[in-house]
Order: structure tokens, then sequence, then C-alpha cells
């Protein structure tokens, strides 16, 4: 059930001619007030914003050529739906996504600009999975879930690769825990080309359904979904949860003010704009000080889409 | 007068150790959006959020034992205070920073968190001059200018050096003009390094000395300071004009809207943080879009500093 080494290395090869492979950024600052020796892999610097462009674009590749004709699916109202729309657009793939009529113009404009096209849907799961469904029937478009699909995990799981591939003694990578594909990823790639690398998760308490399925045994949904880390409030898959439960340490949960201060830092001493789920995990490294002291960490920050119109800054 | 080749190739190898490689990021998208090949040398991801670590590095490492014994002293309420104490502090020296008593409180603080001795002065540059010299008079410390001496000079142009090792044939390096000392370091670099590489320099309408200056063959200064790109009020000074004479083609001055513009486009495609006046290089590339059309050109961020506080985003 778990793909093999070479299935990850694959990947890494067949996705670097269409991502970036973006810097490990470090800082003295957040050094010192952690404790620990932290090494940001900036996915927020990665194209349309986000490490889904990997998993997308790993998906997308894996079809035959009659299915690449024909498109793929999917319903996201985040960064996958983006990721999709581009990753098909620079494979010459037709993308179809289905978001919710609540989802912001932005968003919607962001799919288009990417020559995505997109289906409004009523704002309920159902709605949206049906309407996938009937573009699966209809048109015979092949349907990629955002986290729970074999590709695309391995797809996400190259950002650790090459962040292996710069700093192959790291003690441990951490990344936020949403849908599980990333900390999947992540944890396949730490398994084959780390050294004793160990994966721990970050989830905010308000979301910690990853944290209660890892306890329990079986996945577990989110009861409420109050958090400011937006993209952490999908639940776990029957795919990758079996990776999670092999291959990952455990899950620290933190609480909003957590996450906040963890952003600001980020922001302010490291000069990047990540978006609050990407903070999670450095927001768990500062709760958790004496584990990771001197450590030296691995942290994806996932992705960098804000509405910077929602700071005053470039109020108009 | 005008430093050697073999002078900036030194500087290079000396600053090395004390400051980040930045990276060198790209987008398609704003590629797109300029018609040109843009490459950014992110020095607001450099220690300290800013290029200023680079001069400051250079001017102290060139001291004499005893001088650096004695430690140094300069006046600046913005980046190259910051800069000088933590340069300083890197290197076991003593710095004394003379800030305006209207400096802002974080200013202030972020000037003593980086281990320089504040001496706070009447808010007037003559009260700053003379604070200054009284230290270098009483204690003997080693004034350093900011942008008006040859070893600062030569520091600022190890980004360019870098960034011309990283893609040498660039058509031209932009960035912006405040003091002179980055412009004319870069212009140094690309002199001996580029391949027929121009340099052109960014500066605001409301604060246009250099522009003026290089027209009429003398350092003027400015007569307004009301332009949010608050790093480029400063006036050129009688070391880094020849060069900036001799070496720079061009300078093309931008409107605040269209600073503002470009500095939303490089928050919001490129997720990272700039000050205001790293945009108006930029900001100039899409003013002159013909000129520079098809064009590589690398452009350098020259900092990061912004007060987030600011930003309603963290308001407390």
């Amino acid at each position: 059930m778990i793909p093999t080494k070479e299935i990850v290395l694959e990947a890494g090869k067949r996705v670097a001619p269409y991502v970036h492979r973006t810097p490990v950024l470090t800082s003295r600052l957040l050094d010192d007030i952690s404790g620990a020796r932290l090494y940001f892999k900036c996915e927020n610097l990665q194209k349309m914003g986000a490490f889904k462009m990997r998993g997308a674009i790993n998906a997308i590749m894996q079809l035959t050529e009659e299915e690449r004709k024909v498109g793929v699916v999917t319903h996201s109202s985040g960064n996958f739906g983006q990721a999709l729309a581009l990753a098909a657009n620079n494979l010459g793939v037709t993308a179809h996504i289905v978001m919710p009529s609540s989802a912001p113009a932005v968003k919607i404009e962001a799919v288009k600009a990417y020559g995505g096209k997109v289906v409004i849907s009523e704002p309920t799961l159902k709605a949206r999975e049906r309407e996938a469904n009937k573009i699966v029937k209809e048109m015979g478009a092949v349907f990629l879930h955002p986290s729970n699909d074999v590709n695309v995990i391995v797809g996400q799981g190259t950002a650790a690769l090459e962040l292996l591939e710069d700093y192959p003694n790291l003690d441990c990578i951490m990344t936020p825990v949403g849908g599980g594909g990333l900390i999947a990823g992540t944890a396949l790639a730490a398994h084959y080309f780390g050294i004793e690398c160990k994966v721990i998760g970050g989830e905010p308490f308000a979301v910690d359904d990853a944290y209660r399925s890892l306890k329990s045994g079986k996945i577990v949904d989110n009861t409420t979904t109050h958090t400011i880390a937006d993209g952490l409030r999908t639940h776990l898959g029957d795919i990758n949860f079996p990776i999670i439960q092999s291959l990952v340490s455990e899950i620290i949960r933190v609480d909003e003010e957590e996450i906040i201060e963890a952003m600001r830092l980020i922001w302010e001493r490291m000069k990047i704009i990540i978006e609050p789920s990407s903070a999670v995990p450095f927001a768990a490294v500062l709760r958790e000080k004496e584990q990771f002291k001197n450590k030296h960490i691995g942290i994806i920050l996932s992705g960098g889409n804000v509405d910077l119109l929602k700071l005053s800054f470039f109020k108009r």
C-alpha cells in the first residue's frame, strides 16, 4: 500500500521541470527565539503560491494520453483548484474546477486566470461532489482528489525531497495537517531519504481531526471549523491515513493565538508572506521548545495565498 | 578614483561568510505583466532585512585591529543603523548609532536588539552630525557613512556580484536610488562582471535629486520628502556621485501610485514583503515597458523592513 522509494524519486524528477525549486531560508533570530535550528522550505514561493502545484503536476502527468485529452476535474474552493488549473494549463490539459457559490470572487477569478473551467455548485460538499461526478460521467474527465490520491500525495512529498537533498541531516520535518496529502508525502520522502528523520504535524486545536484520528486509529471528522488556518479544516482520507499512521511520529496541536504569533514572527523577521495554515508547524515548535531544543528542523511553509486587500496597507 | 575589479571581487569574498546568499526569484506572472524577464535579487531576505548589511560588514572588516578595538559610529534612523549594529556585533566591534529623538521606538529597539549602543540626538541632520563627531573625537571611534564611503559602496555591490554569478547574461540591473551607495556599488559590479550590462536607477518624482544631479552634473538636494519610499529621501555624496556619473545609464522616475501598485504586485504575486523603496525599480520597468520588452533584467529588492503593526491583520 505504501509507495516505494522508486516512486517517490521518479515523482521528484517528473515535477522538477514544472515547479520552482523553492529556496530554503534560515533566520538566526527565529533560531534564537525557538532554541532550534530551523530550515524553512518556502513553498509559499512556489508557482501559484502553494505546494499543491507539485501534486497536481504529478497526478496529471501519470494519466494516459487519452485521459489527458479528455481532461481532469476536482472540487475545491482553495489552493488545489488553482493548482490543478495551472498544472493542467502547463500540460495542455483541460481542468474543470467545481467551486461553491460561496467562494470569494477573487478565488474564482484566480482559477479562471490560470485557465481553469469554473463550474459553480451549491455551497455544500454533497452538491460539489454531485457536480464533479456529473462532469466525470458526462465528459469522461478524470477526478483528482486534492489530498487523497496516491499520485497527489507523492507529488506533495517532492518539497521534502528537495529539502533533504539540500539538508540531508535534518532530525525532523514538520508540516501542517489538513487533508493529509502534504504530511503523507513528506513522511514518504523522509522515510526513504532522511537519516532517522521524524515527521511531525502541526494542527489547530479547533480542527484536530488528524490528532484524534491517530489516537483512535480511525478517521474522524472535525466538529467545528473555527480556525484562522482555513486550509486545515478538511479531514484525512483512506489513502493517506495508513501512510500517516505508519510514518508520522506525532501531531502537535496549537491554539489560535499561537498561530497568529508564529505567523507574525515569520512575516516580520523573514519578510515573507505565508498564509495562516503555514504558520502552524512553527507555532508547534514554539509551543514545545524543550522537545526541539538544538534539533535541526525542516519546516514546510505550505503556501502564501492571503487576501492582501484585507490588510489596511493596500486599502483602496 | 573608481575602485578596481580586484577590489570588488575581494569584497565579495570578504562579506560572504557574514551575509545570506539571498535567493533570486522569478515569477512568470510578473514577466507576463511587464513583458520582460525579471530576476529579483531578494535582499529583503538578507540579514536584518536589507542589503545594508553587506556594506557595513565590508567597511568594518577593512578597519585596522586598533580601529576595531575602539569601535564605529554612524548616524541613521533607518536600515544602516541596524546593519552597522548587527555587523559590528558579528565582528566583535562596538557600534555607536546616533538616532534622532523623532525615530520610532521600534527602530531604536531594533538597533539595541542587534547590540548597538544608541545615542539619541535632536531631530536635525546638524545635531546628528554633531553628536557623531563628538563620539569620533572623544572616543576615537571611526565614522562610517551609510552611502558615501568607498568600502560601503563596494560592499553593497556584492548583491549584484552574486546576481551576475547566477545570471551572467543580464541586459540590465536596476536598483532604487537613495544615498547612492547601492546603485554605485551595483554599477561597479555590472561594469566588471556583466556582459554589456547596463545599470538603471529608479527614483520617486517626489525626491528626484539623483535624476536632477545627473542632468546638471552636480549634486543637488531634494526640496520635498513627500514619498512613501522613505528610504530614498537622502541625497548623493561626493564619493558615489562620480561612479554613478561614469557607470549608470539612466534614472527613471515614478509617481507614488506606481510605487504602491508595484509593491502590491510583488507582495501579492511573489509572496514576499518588501519596503516601498524596493518597489521603485519594478515600478520603473512597468512605466517604461517598451524600453524593457523581452530584456533580461535583474532587480535588487533592497529591503523588507515594514512596520507590520500598521497592517490591520496583526492589530492587537
